[in-house]
C-alpha cells in the first residue's frame, strides 16, 4: 500500500498532520465555537424555497462576482456600524472566511514575504500562511491576552510583514482589541492589516469595530463570517469589507465561479431573516457572562470574553478535565496555551450539563 | 482613490487581468461549456427539500470530509467506468474542480517546483500554477491539438515537471487522449500526473478513461467534474480519483469544511437522479457530431471534438466573427489559439439561431 511518505508532497508538509477539531457525535457540543440555535422552521422554508429557485438554472455557472449578495452584505454591515458607508464594492465573499484568509495571503503574501500574528489566536492563520508558501511570525500576546501597542510596533519594525493579522475579538481567547492598537499598527505595518472580525457581534458595549477605521485605509481588511452569530456554519460564507482595491487585488487570486449559486442564495435568505438570527446574539451574550461569573466562583481563571466561548484554566493536566468532560457526553475543545480549555456558549440546558459533568470531575 | 497599484500585492501579480469570460445575458450562451438543459422540475423539488433538510442543521459545521458525497462519487464512477473498484477512501471533493487542482498545486507544487501542460489547453492550469507560486513550463500540443507521446517525453525529461497536466477531451480543442499517451506520461514523469476529464462523460466510444489506469499507479489523478455532463455548473462540485495517499497529502492543504452541508447535499441529490440528468449527454454528442459536419460543409476546419464544444476556424479577423455572432444575440468564446472560435453545444434551437447568425456574417 502506498503512504503519504511514498509521495512527492511538498517538503514543507513532510510529517505534517491535517487540521481540525475531532469531530465526534455527542449529546453537548461546546467545540467548534457554533451558535446552539439552529434556523426556524420558516427560516428553513425560506431556505428551501431559495434552493430550489437557484436549482432550476443550476445547469449555468453562478454570477461569478456575487453581486446581490456583496450588496446585502455592505447592508448588513451599514447597520451594524452605521456610518460605515460601504457599498458591494467594498465586501467580498467566499466560502468560508478560511477561502478570504487565503485568497488576502495569495494576493499579498507568497515566496518572500511574511505575515505576522499574535499568539495564541486563530491556529489557521499561520497554516494558512505556510500554505500560501508565506513566512510566519509568531509576536506573542501579553499574559493578560491583549496586545500591547508600543510592542506589537516594535515587532513590526523588526520584521517589516507584508501582512498583519489582528483578531477581535480573539480566538481561542475572547479578548477585543482597542482600537489604539489598531491604529499603532496600521500606523506602524508596511504592508496590509487584516482585522479578523469573525466574533464581532458578540462583542460587549463600547468595543467598536475596526469598520469605523475604514474610510482612508486602503491597507485595512475587516474579516466577517456568517458562521457564528449568523448561526450559519453549514454554509460556509465568510467576507470581508475593505477598499474597493482590495477587492479588485482578491480578483487576480480568486478561483473563478468559487460561490456556488446555492450557497449565494441560501445566504441572501439568511440575511433578509438576519433580526431571527441574530436575536440569539443577546441570549449567548448573558450565558457567556454567566458562565465567566459561575467559573470564577469555582475558583478557576476564566479570560474576559467578547465572544461566544470562554478560555478557562489552568489546569495541569488539562486533557483530564477535556477527556473527563467527553466521558459525560460534553465536548470541548484542547486549544490555546497549554494549561487551559475553551468552551463554547451553548444553549442554558447545555451549559447546566457542562457545569454538572465539570463539577463530578473537579 | 486608490488603485490596485497602489497596494503592496505581489510582484508577478502586477499587470494582470481577472481570468473570466464575459458574463453577459444573451439570449443563446454557447461560450461556457454548459450543459443547456436545466434540471427537471422533480430534481429542482428534490434539491429544494434536501436543502431544507441541511438548513435545519446549518448553525452546525458540515461534515469536513464529506464522507457520504464521495462514497456517492466513488459508485458514480464504478458505474461509469466498470471495474474501477473505487471508495470514498479514493475520492476527494471540492468546489469545482478548480479548487481540487489548486489543492493538488498546493500539496504537491510550490515555491522551486514545476508544472507541466500542453497548450492549448484549460487557461485555469497555468494560471492557478502561478498563484500557488509554481513555475509553468507549456509544451505545445502538434498541430492536429494532440500530444505525441515522444515528444511528451522528452518535455518531461528536459523540465522533471512535479505535476503534469493532461486533459481528456482537452478543453479548447475537444481533442480526447489515447491510454497509450497517458502511460508514456506516466512511465517518464517523476511527480504527480493529473488527467483533467472535466468532458469525460461526452467522449466518444473507444475512448477509455484514465479511470483504468489507477489500480498501481499511486502518482495519478483523475479529476471530474459536475458542471458539464452533470448539468451542475451551478452547484460548484469539483472531485478526483487517486490513490488514497492522494487523499492524505491534500488533506493537509485543504480548508477545513470547505464544502458547505447545502453543497454536499445538492450535490448528493443530483447523484441521486444521475440517469435523469447523464439523459442529455447522448443528445448534445449527436448535436455535437451534427455541428462538426455542418462547419465541414461550410467549408471551415472543425476540430473532432470527445466533449461538448467544438473548436472552429480559421479566421484572419476572428474578434468580428465573435462580435457579429453577439450582435445577434449569440455569445461565444474567443479562446484557444489564434484565428479559431470555440462553441458550446447547445439545444437544437441554440445551434439552429447560432447557424442562421453564423450565415448571416459570412
Amino acid at each position: 500500500m502506498t503512504s503519504l511518505a511514498d509521495l512527492p508532497i511538498r517538503d514543507d508538509l513532510r510529517g505534517r498532520e491535517p487540521y481540525g477539531a475531532p469531530q465526534l457525535d455527542v449529546p453537548v457540543a461546546l467545540n467548534t465555537n457554533e451558535n446552539p440555535y439552529p434556523p426556524s422552521e420558516r427560516l428553513v422554508k425560506a431556505i428551501g424555497e431559495a434552493a430550489a429557485a437557484a436549482a432550476a438554472g443550476l445547469n449555468r455557472y453562478p454570477d461569478r462576482d456575487a453581486t446581490a449578495l456583496r450588496e446585502d452584505l455592505a447592508a448588513f454591515l451599514n447597520a451594524d456600524t452605521p456610518g460605515a458607508g460601504l457599498t458591494a464594492r467594498h465586501v467580498w465573499a467566499a466560502n468560508g472566511s478560511n477561502e478570504i484568509i487565503q485568497q488576502i495571503l495569495q494576493a499579498f503574501g507568497g515566496p518572500g514575504r511574511t505575515a505576522l500574528g499574535f499568539e495564541p489566536s486563530y491556529s489557521m492563520h499561520p497554516i494558512i500562511t505556510r500554505v500560501t508558501a508565506t513566512a510566519w511570525v509568531n509576536a506573542h500576546r501579553d499574559e493578560d491576552f491583549g496586545i500591547d501597542p508600543d510592542a506589537a510596533v516594535a515587532a513590526i519594525e523588526r520584521h517589516r510583514p507584508d501582512v498583519v493579522f489582528l483578531t477581535s475579538p480573539n480566538n481561542p481567547t475572547g479578548t477585543a482589541l482597542p482600537p489604539k492598537v489598531i491604529e499603532a499598527v496600521l500606523d506602524a505595518a508596511p504592508g496590509m492589516v487584516v482585522v479578523d472580525e469573525a466574533y464581532a457581534e458578540f462583542r460587549r458595549e463600547g468595543s467598536p469595530s475596526a469598520l469605523t477605521l475604514l474610510p482612508g485605509r486602503p491597507r485595512l481588511i475587516v474579516t466577517r463570517t456568517m458562521s457564528k452569530a449568523f448561526a450559519m456554519a453549514g454554509t460556509r460564507l465568510g467576507y470581508l469589507a475593505a477598499d474597493p482595491a482590495v477587492v479588485d487585488a482578491l480578483l487576480l487570486v480568486r478561483l473563478p465561479y468559487h460561490l456556488s449559486a446555492v450557497t449565494q442564495a441560501v445566504a441572501r435568505t439568511a440575511l433578509a431573516h438576519g433580526d431571527e438570527l441574530l436575536a440569539t446574539v443577546e441570549l449567548l451574550r448573558r450565558e457567556r457572562d454567566d458562565l465567566v461569573a459561575w467559573l470564577r466562583r469555582e475558583g478557576l481563571t476564566a479570560a474576559d470574553s467578547d465572544a461566544n466561548f470562554v478560555l478557562f484554566g489552568t489546569f495541569p493536566d488539562r486533557r483530564r478535565i477535556w477527556q473527563g468532560l467527553l466521558d459525560r457526553g460534553v465536548l470541548i475543545r484542547e486549544v490555546g496555551p497549554p494549561e487551559w480549555l475553551r468552551v463554547s456558549v451553548g444553549t442554558p440546558e447545555e451549559m447546566a450539563a457542562f457545569r454538572t459533568a465539570f463539577k463530578e470531575i473537579l
